[in-house]
């Protein structure tokens, strides 16, 4: 054996592990009994403390110190395992610990304060989850940018720099397009009418297998929040059910189908190695994205699914397959990031990257983020936030420590939009497969440039390789002009 | 920190990881996606793997050597941790490893065989089996009997001796019953007709609740063999659909009832110690079975159940209740244990035990091991085993390594017996309850007297104390007299 082997032989162990605990995580928010919240939080602790055991025993800096790559491959694996093990070794555990309880605790002050719609309520935890985080930035980040050292733990690469300015230049078009079609003469109809929670999962599936879900490796459960969950044999996706609004559920389902399939797309020599996990936040995103919002939100697959839902539901009260594209399409004003449509999406991101990142950076307190959000709402969205659970506290993602994160998901959509565009150019005729509900050249196509590749490449070669070209929001922004120039008539 | 301190700090870490392992087999036979299996497998690997070294971890032996107990309780459980310990140390890595590959490898071959009709392909694996059993036998018996080296895993404190003079004393009794029975003139009609799966399950739902499980700790799924998994706050049974036959449906769901009411029954202060399970499997069979049987195959239940079934499906071919439990009872010849009736099951197990008992003590070899099992089903049963998938075949548990299981199935049967006798005493209107789909009861009387007590007390001592009296099969061999002679007219 040598240390290369057990290098590969412990990291193994160890990804099996994580991916118990990621498969007790789908238990818990699927099939667990109610009343297993205690033992169930016992259990996950002892395996995360495990696991924080094995991301930072001593001996991995041995092995790392002496393995001898044979391969471009093994070169990328050591390089992956060096930089989750300096990571976790750099971050103090006593820091570890009391991050681990304090948003353990945040979290469900977080709930509270958004029920109560009592910002106050929050703040002060928030400031306390806030001093931590800098302090895990600042040990990240050895004298480098401290927003930059945790967003690279969700994006690796990315920086706090690029990012706000792949964003400036989205900003203005976004806000001039929402205006036009919020001012548009013609606008969409809303679906109407109560659809049946069972008929809505079984056109669940069929969307699921229309984007080459496999059923072999996955299954379709609900959630309160969809998710999907697990890897390499074993994806499962979840969704859930409004019986007024079935928008929800499928879109919930074919985004979730993104998500999963990039992971079960992954490489099987990959399997539970570093590379055997989908690469980046980002790049996750834009497979879940370009699944839901380029091929199901568009024209040809909605056509498709037009026919599928009138069939099912008994009619629709919408005339037309154009009329049902333009109200998948719908574009409202609103509060709500997870609420959303393609157009406003990426806004709710900016407002949220700007503040977190002067949070972290100290430019901002946490005492004037209420102020904040408020001001930069106004400016971007034109209203007013009504209340603060519609506003400042309705993500989780800060009480629980997630600072870095949010700009991943316009990422997804920036890489989508790239994607889209080459994609539309390898397979000229996909609309002709989406129009009968069969998005099977798209999936080959993203398989064998993304998804197959897992962690292999870093997100900007991967992306530029499938791409031939460097990252700009310019592909995206001109497909939501010209979509939405057409829905709107704009 | 004491070391009885650390000592449980770790091995709450220990029983949480199981009860993990145990959850993910649950998964395994209920909802993973079919192509998992090789993830799985490596999942399970890994904490297996980790349990078994945290079971000869030497610093339990170090802690064991100076923890202080404060209490009974504390005594106890160091009792049980220094006995796996003491079990775990004395098995060589070697004879584990290969004890673990051997048996996978021979339950493969054992199903091979059986489908195949084919002893001869399954012996010489057996053999090795044995080899390896008689050799661990030897490692933890340390001078003493092999067979009861053996029993002691399953049911602790008890002999082989013991077993044999209970069943030396069960066996005329029963085959005498057994004969009267096939040989009375009025046999019970089989219930004939078609029984569609939701139905079933529904009513499978209601036998549950009429015995007290509790839904908001447990769910009940389906499996291809029915089993229960997981204690505290989280226990799920499962069971199977022949739509055919709601017998096995209904009946294979109160009797996982039993098994899982036995763990949530237990003290919440022993959750995640060694006392936290149940503390046999003779014990744990004894509730599944006073379940099913003395109370689900009673007259008052099951005249309950034939009021359900009947407006469930819409009328059945049985006319009363009187006669349904008659057919619910029906005993006909077979040669399948799993499918026995109460009178003949026993029966099946005594031929293992005198077979296995015979196997690791030597006097039996594995190539004699075909004429000896059905020389004694014809002495037994009075019929000849037609071929050997409905003989020797027909159970995996020598294949994976299970020997000296089989008597706690029987002595289950023999502790039921004893504590429905004092059941009764204690509820002497127990059938007005029962009658009306309610068995509280009997439920509180069994968690009060049996299954809060979890590993608390030996299984030997639990019984007594429960039963005021030594535990002997008379209770059980009257009960069964009394029972069959008037469904019989004997």
């Amino acid at each position: 054996m040598t240390a290369f082997d057990d290098l590969m032989a412990f990291q193994r162990q160890t990804e099996a592990l994580s991916s118990v605990a990621e498969r007790l995580g789908w238990d818990q928010e699927t099939v667990m009994p109610r009343g297993a919240v205690e033992q169930r939080s016992e259990e996950m602790a002892a395996i995360e403390t495990l696991l924080h055991e094995r991301r930072t025993d001593p001996r991995l800096g041995e092995w790392l110190a002496s393995a001898q790559p044979r391969s471009q491959t093994d070169a990328r694996t050591i390089e992956l395992i060096a930089r989750d093990y300096g990571r976790a070794s750099r971050i103090p555990a006593r820091l570890a610990t009391e991050l681990a309880r304090l948003t353990s605790l945040a979290q469900s002050v977080w709930a509270d304060a958004r029920a109560a719609d009592a910002p106050d309520d929050f703040l002060p935890v928030l400031d306390q989850v806030l001093m931590l985080k800098r302090e895990e930035a600042a040990a990240l980040a050895d004298g480098g940018d401290l927003y930059d050292a945790l967003l690279d733990d969700y994006e690796p690469g990315m920086t706090g720099a690029r990012i706000a300015s792949l964003f400036d230049a989205m900003r203005p078009r976004l806000v001039a397009l929402r205006e036009n079609i919020l001012g548009a003469e013609n606008q969409p109809a809303a679906l109407t009418g109560h659809f049946p929670q069972e008929t809505q999962l079984r056109l669940a599936r069929a969307c699921a297998t229309a984007f080459g879900y496999d059923w072999t490796r996955g299954r379709l459960d609900l959630a309160v929040h969809p998710f999907s969950s697990g890897c390499w044999q074993d994806s499962r996706i979840t969704t859930r059910v409004v019986e007024t609004d079935p928008f929800n559920c499928l879109y919930s389902t074919i985004h979730e189908v993104g998500h999963s399939s990039y992971e079960l797309g992954i490489d099987d020599d990959y399997a539970f190695t570093p590379l055997g996990r989908g690469v980046s936040m980002g790049v996750h995103e834009s497979q879940s994205r370009i699944y839901e919002n380029q091929m199901g939100r568009g024209r040809a697959f909605s056509g498709w699914l037009f026919q599928r839902m009138s069939d099912a539901f008994g009619g629709l009260n919408i005339p037309d397959a154009d009329a049902f594209h333009a109200t998948v399409n719908r574009v409202t004003p609103g509060f709500i990031r997870t609420e959303a449509d393609e157009v406003q999406y990426n806004l709710h991101i900016m407002l949220r990257f700007d503040l977190e990142r002067d949070l972290i950076s100290g430019r901002l307190d946490s005492e004037d983020l209420l102020e904040a959000w408020n001001a930069r709402f106004l400016k971007d969205f034109g209203v007013a936030v009504d209340r603060p659970a519609n506003g400042l506290l309705q993500d989780v993602h800060w009480a629980v420590g997630l600072f870095g994160y949010f700009p991943t998901y316009a990422l997804g959509n920036v890489y989508a939009g790239c994607l889209h565009d080459s994609l539309r150019q390898a397979v000229p005729d996909l609309d002709t497969s989406l129009a009968q509900g069969d998005a099977s050249p798209a999936v080959e196509w993203l398989r064998e440039n993304i998804q197959r590749h897992g962690g292999a490449l870093p997100p900007r070669q991967l992306m530029e390789n499938a791409t031939g070209q460097p990252i700009t929001p310019e592909p995206l922004l001109t497909y939501l002009e010209i979509k939405f120039g057409e829905i709107y008539g704009l």
